[in-house]
């Protein structure tokens, strides 16, 4: 047995290997665009393990997302698709260290966490062969859930709250979609930010699963939490304006009416950041909100901004990390599918008003 | 006859006068909102000329143009209105100094030109004993009609051009409502700057007036015209991008389909400056634009800009006058019109397509 698998097999962290010389592993193909039912492939392999070099590090997927711009990827209905099919897909995901040189160029070592760096490779696979630097490492001692789902809605939220002007305390934000991942991670860091936020949920279908829903936004720091039809409400919104100032900065990943509404309630000189379009509606915008308000609307893509600010990403993530670690950011309800079952991980995360983000894991 | 009244009697600017202490001067007061028809009267009073102070200065009306902003104070319809009724109104206009205190504090001399500092003070007035420090002074060497007319379009076109990021040389813009006043002062500053216009007109009824408007434009310097329906033909805008650069700026005062249309036009990271809503309808927007290419809208309204720039005011005049005087900026065309014919003004300044700024003289 050579010195590398003796490593592995000392470890808890080893998986059943079928040979000396290599592991099963597997990872999630995208073998056309279209219906996710029909779209994707388990392509299961033996992954040869030869002695790493000073750049390579053996990563085991410890959990990846499935994010609503995976599903848009795998429809072909995204800006940023893959050059080639077949491809590993999967915007996000937290590997660990399964083996690495000794002498590596990063300091690396086994059980490590980190975190894929290069945009578009896909992290649904469980193992993989890579450079050193093609991660950025992260505590490995931080809340599991936590990390695995930090790099997206987390990241998105952190930008969005400092990159539209300075927020002063006690000024009031408003979002749509504020359950949504995004929604969840901007209620509390906005509140240790000490800022009101003003949050738009769609109505649920009973009053138990609305109680709920709103019970689980309060646990996460939020107090104004309300639907889009209770907003309409002069009343309702002629009170709120008396405890909170109007928002002077919105994020958006609805669309449609609803944000034509959530406009009229922003102050003069707000700016509607727009980063999702659940509904798949336009936006309608009045020609006054922007002459005479002085409204800005900008957009909000991580995935831009990543390419744009790459001298950033490391400290932000930093940043990130430690609102984890304080308890600032708690992680999001999680349902933990293994890959192998991906069909079943798939119907759970396209199905409505769940309230969970769904990982694949090994 | 005292001194003052023995200067005017010897000035080819002295109007009639009624008494040895007075002179008749009109003003234009908005008495309700509502039909310009209805809404206005023409006050004419006895002005008394006492002994002007060390910072008062009597001035006299050259003209002042109709503005479509004026229209939408007369019906009620715009976010600054007058504080009480009635009010004299009229957002622009040109004064010349008829008398003034050899000791003013600003060294005006009789015959200088002068342009409204204060926002709100009406400019329809044929006379007026006002402070000193109530106007900006420019040459009165200026063509009069470039001069009469520089403080709200070509100021706002100025503004546009410059608070919008950096353009570089062989840059693209793209604009709507090219014909009207602040189209046409983009159409020359932009040919000076070395930038590229795709200027965007209504459809006139006939041939004859349709290719008017073009040679006129095309006398201002304008290369690409195109009607809106011609820009909706791929192979049209196909070849176009062959020859210029997609627009990464556009001006708007149109909104609605029109406008959509025109986003359609532009590049990623683009910026759309919405400075009027001719058309009255709302702009659509798609999410993707501003996720994707990373549109960004914003509005420019001249009012607030001089508020929260009344140090930029000066220095954006005197640039003005250097582009009137080098001839970059050419008059508009202009049709001028007594004071006291107002109604017929009004009903000319009222009509459609007409391609002439209606201005209200003494």
């Amino acid at each position: 047995m050579n010195r590398l698998l003796k490593r592995i097999s000392n470890s808890h962290l080893a998986l059943p290997r079928r040979s000396a010389h290599t592991i099963q592993a597997s990872e999630l193909r995208l073998k056309k665009y279209g219906d996710v039912e029909t779209s994707l492939e388990l392509n299961t392999y033996e992954l040869k393990l030869n002695k790493l070099s000073e750049n390579q590090v053996l990563v085991r997927l410890v959990a990846a997302p499935i994010n609503p711009a995976d599903i848009n990827i795998i429809q072909g209905k995204y800006a940023s698709l893959p050059s080639e099919l077949p491809a590993v897909i999967g915007n996000e995901g937290l590997f660990e260290v399964l083996d690495v040189n000794e002498n590596n160029v990063r300091g690396l070592k086994r059980g490590d966490w980190l975190l894929p760096a290069r945009l578009g490779w896909g992290a649904w696979r469980t193992h993989s062969i890579e450079k050193c630097d093609s991660f950025y490492k992260i505590p490995n001692t931080l809340n599991k859930h936590a990390s695995v789902t930090l790099m997206v809605n987390p990241m998105t939220a952190y930008r969005m709250l400092r990159d539209n002007g300075e927020l002063k305390t006690h000024e009031t934000i408003i979002q749509n979609g504020a359950n949504s991942g995004v929604g969840q991670a901007v209620i509390q860091m906005a509140r240790s930010m000490n800022l009101n936020v003003v949050n738009i949920v769609r109505r649920r279908e009973s009053a138990a699963a609305q109680n709920e829903l709103v019970a689980y936004l309060r646990s996460l720091g939020a107090e104004h939490i309300y639907t889009e039809e209770e907003l309409r409400k002069p009343a309702l919104t002629h009170d709120l304006w008396k405890q909170i100032a109007r928002p002077r900065l919105a994020f958006n990943c609805v669309g449609g009416k609803q944000t034509t509404d959530m406009i009229r309630l922003l102050d003069n000189e707000a700016t509607l950041v727009t980063y999702g379009g659940m509904s798949r509606l336009p936006l309608t915008l009045n020609t006054a909100d922007f002459i005479f308000k002085n409204l800005k609307c900008v957009g909000f893509w991580l995935t831009r901004w990543k390419l744009q600010n790459a001298d950033k990403v490391p400290a932000t993530i930093a940043a990130l990390c430690d609102l984890i670690e304080q308890g600032t950011l708690r992680p999001p309800k999680c349902e933990e599918f293994s890959i192998g079952d991906y069909q079943s991980a798939f119907k759970r995360a396209q199905a409505p008003f769940v309230n969970a983000k769904v990982l694949l894991t090994c």
